[in-house]
């Protein structure tokens, strides 16, 4: 339901640095974008740190989780154990009408199960997604799948296809979105026996399909959603993150070697910023997790404030442009999404 | 067999421009670092392409082949048809011990595919790999496969690390390589199939192995060998290579925009051509392809003349250093490298 003041439940107790660094976070999207926030998780730790901000004005409530999920926790004991931890607890708000999404930086697997079980898929939605914006040199690119699936099927690619393509345009605003598979080639024929079979199929489908793309393809912005398997996309989306970075502490090394270069880093200091904005990850923080009824950004465990806070607004961005509801119904109306399965299921059966 | 002065055989028709990039790339390799150049291809248009230098003083021989391999040739058609390409004589040349090593930029199925019917493999290696030198924040690492194989078995990755692990001691003069997998979190059991048996290999073995590693690690310089399957590491290096050049024009194009940061780019730019200096991948140019009886280099079709330079550097450098032959010794001896493979397939077998 699309909304000026969306409800965002918010896993306080996940992350890497928990209620310390996810806090803040929120706090700061409340404090810009208007949202309610529902922090969920234990309600000392939470009200020790919200006492450390100021929270006049501000719409607060913490939602009382009773255990924890651990990074070592495997997603089926957590659906049976831990029904109170803080990201099941979460997604029930959600499920509940008292929430209108949520945000995790917890153990990514967790999250997912939760979204499955408690929110429910899209119907005709075989494997929910990881999308992740990435900068460009022109606008925003959508990577998918950035984690959730390690042994996805052809036809998952092309779901996934599917889901971004209607992502790129409630979101982003791409009228007619170029999509393109990752691979090791451009001609059809290059990659895995996976990425051939894909390419069938959204080479059939009504997709704006320009075939296979190539690594260095992602970041030039002549390519808007770029499709592979969860474990390719999340090697890809942390290489590029630890890239930038490091790249950056290099340029930042060498440009405070010498007197004179320092003096130019001081005349030139506006257009560094810009720069490193242009390619700070944190700036994008979440990642939406496709294919749920409901909205779910999944964060980096190891998110510090300003992901947190881009996280919770890309979750309020997502619930006032009724980005869900629109995906539902883009999918739901879609044949295509299931046309090829059933061939093939159909095909297996004769 | 070591020697100062190393007979690079250069498949000239190799690559997207051909003769007129790889003969000048070429040319100034052998003015560097005093290697004969063996030119392999159609002597017209290698002869018209050196006609247009200065190659006084240089050793150069052109090496007549008929035949051109396209991109879309498949590799066992050259094999077949194609006998007197570019390629397949150059790696003759290498066999017949005409030349100590080859240098190609044409299509990398069909330089796997001679290289293994005319060089043949090291004794125990069941697939060769391309590995590829990538910098860091510290010291290069060694990234392998980059592309010599999409659908690699758990004990293929093993070998990779093997002959990778030899590399960077050899060349790179690495005393204990640390080696990691490439996968999607540190923790074990965390990849898909292949990752996760493949780890259980590796902690079994000698080598100096800390588990698995993530893409935002191969950049901090902590890790000297990163081992995936050529599927992954080729989507790897060309986004690391895509997002390193995108990253430079954001730069460039952040820092001209105002008087100020152009004055403060000028003071600053020796600082700004280290940086570009240390991501700039033509720098690395070529990518050996080990596991075989000979030095091959493989470059990108898209290389430029300075790539093609480094790649002729790096062939004569092997030569120089023996690294073939060490690499030969190193893993002729080694019962590790078919050890997991006797022991899969006799388990297989019972």
């Amino acid at each position: 339901m699309p909304t000026n003041n969306p409800r965002i439940a918010v896993d306080a107790m996940g992350g890497d640095f928990g209620p310390s660094v996810v806090v803040p976070g929120a706090l700061n999207a409340a404090r810009q974008g208007g949202c309610t926030l529902l922090l969920v998780g234990d309600p000392d730790q939470i009200e020790a740190e919200l006492a450390k901000h100021d929270t006049k004005g501000l719409s607060i409530e913490v939602v009382p989780a009773s255990q924890v999920v651990t990074m070592e926790d495997k997603p089926s004991e957590i659906l049976r154990r831990k029904k109170d931890s803080s990201i099941h607890v979460a997604c029930r708000l959600v499920k509940e009408g008292k929430a209108d999404g949520v945000v995790s930086a917890g153990n990514s697997g967790a999250t997912l199960a939760c979204g499955m079980f408690v929110l429910g898929r899209i119907e005709g939605v075989e494997r929910p997604a990881l999308a992740s914006f990435l900068p460009t040199e022109k606008k925003p690119v959508v990577l998918i799948d950035v984690g959730a699936n390690v042994d996805a099927k052809p036809y998952h690619l092309f779901q996934f296809g599917l889901m971004a393509d209607v992502l790129a345009k409630t979101v982003l605003g791409y009228e007619k979105p170029r999509v393109g598979i990752l691979s090791i080639g451009e001609e059809e024929g290059k990659g895995n026996i996976q990425v051939k079979e894909a390419y069938d199929i959204f080479r059939k489908s009504s997709l704006n399909f320009l075939g296979n793309v190539e690594g260095r393809d992602i970041f030039t912005g002549d390519i808007d959603v770029v499709v592979c398997d969860g474990f390719v996309g999340n090697v890809a989306l942390k290489l590029s993150e630890g890239l930038a970075t490091s790249m950056g502490r290099m340029l930042k090394g060498e440009l405070t070697r010498s007197i004179l270069s320092k003096l130019g880093t001081v005349l030139a200091i506006g257009a560094l910023k810009r720069f490193k904005r242009l390619t700070d990850y944190a700036e994008y923080g979440g990642a939406p997790l496709l294919g749920l009824s409901g909205i779910v950004i999944v964060c980096h465990g190891k998110s510090n404030i300003k992901a947190i806070n881009s996280a919770v607004d890309m979750a309020s961005t997502f619930v006032k442009n009724d980005a869900n509801g629109r995906l539902v119904r883009a999918l739901s109306r879609n044949e295509e999404l299931t046309m090829f399965l059933r061939t093939r299921v159909a095909a297996e059966g004769q």
